[in-house]
């Protein structure tokens, strides 16, 4: 997204790579962190770095990885090296944040709307607009247009979450390449279950508590319980219209940059890609 | 060190401080995840912050002390940023290293006195002469006389780590503020320990190598023999003419530098403080 932002302005690719590899850098180190932390023992399909060398060397691996991407970024060129920076700088400290938050949110029962879609917006929007305003300054192109650049990719990135949490529920098992409804059996406090939680009755909120507590021996009955309520509170539809305000936002802000049609048409179709994944 | 630095080549010590700044940031974060890695309850006297807050706040504390650290350099003066960084993050780098050749050290018995000395140089040296080449940088000085003060801050500090072995064997535990002989209890590769393993004769090593499997219970006589052979093998007067070699190449950098000797005066005085702890 990054280098086709910077192709998007007119930008040199080859400019922008070492930009695109502080941020590829950047973004592989806060995995092998957010791993250890959520005790995952599986990433893209195999053993995570923790699982595999040792939660010190996973540590160590991304702490210097970190320090890897710094060098990348220092690349850039030095007309645009402070505000790249700054913009790199910002990005980082906001995934940071946003991992914080959703640690957070664990243990926390009353989390609003607001606070979630704040927290995802921190932990993975802030990565795509900062990639894509990244591409933006390394391309030459002004405050204002880099700036447009930064709302497209972080209301992009918000739909994209969102439709997530969607698809964990109602996504296909074979398309979605995650484990369906892994969020319901988690508990976890998706847009569907914070707003399941604003919207239930109190009858069902009862119903709701009682499905939560169901165990792994009765996983399938607590799937079936948490979906029947999402269904009938109609979260499916509530979901894909929050979602489809952010993606509104995303695209104005596309129709904002002042570049000719034709030279958005691959990044649009790459965000129409991304947002139709399996349903 | 940095800050005098920048003073000792008349620079605005107000303009050096986002380096101090960053250097500091940086120390401490290594120091947080360093604690996690050697599973250490104390630092400055104090529980460490993953026993106060768990180790996923360390993880995240550290990250983003990092990235705090980075917006730190970069609020440097332009005209130096990019060299700034770059001896910036080839220190975090260097530290990273050292760090990973530390742990790696623990289960290798085939460690060189050569190994040894490069991993106390990444570990320790590096951030020393780092902070005071970044001193330099922001105070305008040129690339040579940048490289003698980082020369100056490398040199002491391998000179200021082979003291530290020393002083676990020899110092005063009064004034020393560690446990004395902890490195001899916890077999620690440390200068002397690697001598003694080139020197000793067959039979000596098969004393050392008993020793080493001394428990809890034994530990004072664990001291005792370990400290015995050092007495035996001469390796406090080794150990401090080592250390005096790098002290030496530390003080002909100084010299090195062209500046009035009257303005070297606190710099070298602090240096000599350092130095002469506890013996």
């Amino acid at each position: 997204m990054l280098l086709m932002t910077a192709d998007l302005f007119n930008g040199d690719m080859q400019k922008a790579m070492p930009a695109a590899l502080a941020i590829e850098t950047f973004h592989n180190f806060t995995l092998i962190h957010d791993d250890i932390m959520d005790n995952a023992p599986l990433r893209r399909g195999k053993q995570t770095v923790h699982e595999k060398w040792g939660t010190n060397t996973a540590i160590l691996s991304g702490d210097v990885m970190m320090v890897e991407a710094n060098k990348q970024i220092t690349r850039v060129d030095v007309s645009v090296l402070k505000s790249a920076l700054e913009t790199f700088n910002a990005t980082a400290q906001g995934v940071c944040e946003g991992q914080q938050l959703d640690m957070e949110f664990e243990s926390r029962n009353d989390v609003s709307i607001e606070e979630y879609i704040d927290m995802i917006r921190l932990k993975t929007a802030v990565l795509l607009g900062g990639a894509m305003k990244l591409g933006a300054i390394v391309a030459g192109a002004n405050e204002h247009e880099a700036g447009l650049a930064y709302d497209f990719g972080e209301n992009l990135g918000i739909a994209f979450q969102l439709q997530d949490d969607i698809l964990d529920v109602y996504g296909d098992p074979e398309k979605f390449g995650k484990q369906i409804a892994g969020d319901i059996i988690a508990n976890k406090k998706t847009f569907l279950l914070l707003k399941l939680d604003e919207l239930a009755s109190q009858e069902d909120k009862v119903i709701l508590e009682a499905a939560k507590q169901l165990g792994a021996q009765d996983v399938n009955s607590k799937i079936a319980q948490v979906t029947e309520l999402y269904n009938r509170y109609n979260l499916r539809e509530i979901a894909t219209q929050e979602m489809k305000v952010y993606l509104d936002r995303a695209f104005q802000a596309m129709d904002g940059i002042k570049v000719p049609e034709a030279q958005k048409k691959e990044i649009i179709l790459l965000s129409r890609q991304l947002m139709n994944r399996e349903y």
